[in-house]
């Protein structure tokens, strides 16, 4: 029996950070049909309210460090403020959102990363996703709206990227569903030259993708993205669709998609 | 056939404030036996956060008037910080919480409180619980923990008092359970005399308390506190009890007892 579609939409910080574009997204994720998720980032909002309460961002190699303090101001922003405004927004559109962090239902645990180079703070890298949990709330027609933090059980909330919440949760609902990944962002999709916003790779298989590394086109940001990609295909996930918000719409098909 | 129990506990700021009651308090909690809900305030937190952002709190006759900005800190703090906090330390304790505002599942509907001689903002009053969305979350058993937040069903989030949403929830899951609330608060009880606090009117009922309203005992804050309870007992909740934490243990019954 084939199982259900379930979509998992991944927002960033260019579509947080701007009202208007995170009104325009939520009417889109709103009408999107079948059984979704979504996972949103923090952005800039974090950095700015740290900055505001006289916390300076610490950075170690070009990485954020997550001292208790930063801890603090992201499980008020991503938590609090994106992730409750959202879920009031989404339910203005007739959807019936539930605002969570990994530690509600006990849905995402993670492990505090361990200290080697550098101490990364209140950092965790995920460990375990309970796909039963979270299915239940999906089952019971509730639209499961994920921020960037998890916990390691024991009571401590960790920071966590969104990208690998959004894979790490679609791994783990592949066990139930038929799940498609959408990763929202800048970009109109994986580019063949990166100069050229128009020069978008519409289909990406792992040929291809191998082709492309060897032809040094996936380089930079897009390389442990597309890594990141591929390894959740190989442990389940159908398809993964990089763009901007509008290739959730019927129309546009301007937009990479990617399968194994 | 009799309704199963439900447990629904309030605490206020003197809790939330200080990390060894709360510590301690969750360690009750996670030791009741049954279904329960959790509502916690917010206590001073959200003022100090709001002052360190260079917000003034706005009072009129000795209320708080919830601004635009006024409304994002309680969101953060409230919704995010004490929280999922909470729900961590909850999951470190092996209960399966669950972190909410009354936007989250469309639980709790409020209006906007309608401006007469004062205008407090954003503050709302509540018009609706969505008691069989919020037994969905027990029945799979999750604990539900709310702030003291909800949503207008149009996309705004609303300031909401924690001891009404408590009444609120605990008449509308009384359709489905046998409710008792748990209001802990700095006192031991109701009591017969202001300044001994181990004056204790451990059973108060309807007829005790008319008679205590008649001989001025029960005035100032207790008041519309009592009025609040009776209305819920009148609306099907089967007993409220208000004391300290330590009523929640079984050795202690120096808290009071209120029935019909």
């Amino acid at each position: 029996m084939p199982k259900e579609k379930l979509s998992i939409i991944k927002i960033g910080g260019n579509i947080i950070e701007d009202e208007q574009s995170l009104n325009d997204f939520l009417k889109l994720f709103a009408n999107l049909k079948g059984k979704k998720i979504l996972v949103h980032g923090g952005g800039k909002r974090a950095t700015t309210i740290a900055s505001k309460l006289g916390l300076e961002s610490k950075m170690v190699n070009g990485r954020r460090v997550t001292d208790a303090e930063t801890l603090e101001v992201i499980t008020m922003v991503y938590g609090g403020l994106v992730n409750k405004n959202i879920v009031a927004q989404l339910q203005g559109l007739k959807i019936n959102a539930i605002g969570l962090t990994g530690a509600d239902i006990n849905s995402i645990t993670s492990e505090k990363r361990p200290v080697e180079e550098v101490d990364f703070g209140f950092v965790g890298d995920v460990k375990e996703v309970d796909h039963y949990a979270i299915d239940k709330l999906i089952s019971a027609d509730f639209t499961p709206v994920f921020c960037a933090i998890t916990h390691d059980g024991k009571g401590q909330l960790l920071n966590t990227n969104a990208d690998t919440i959004t894979s790490q949760v679609a791994v783990g609902m592949s066990n139930l569903y038929d799940v498609s990944i959408y990763y929202c962002f800048e970009l109109n999709g994986v580019l063949k030259d990166i100069n050229d916003k128009n020069s978008v790779i519409k289909y990406i298989d792992s040929t291809l993708y191998k082709e492309l590394l060897k032809q040094g086109i996936i380089a930079d940001g897009m390389l442990p993205k597309l890594e990141n990609c591929f390894n959740a295909l190989q442990h389940g996930v159908k398809t993964i669709n990089m763009g901007n918000t509008a290739m959730l719409t019927q129309e546009n098909n301007n937009f990479t998609r990617i399968t194994l």
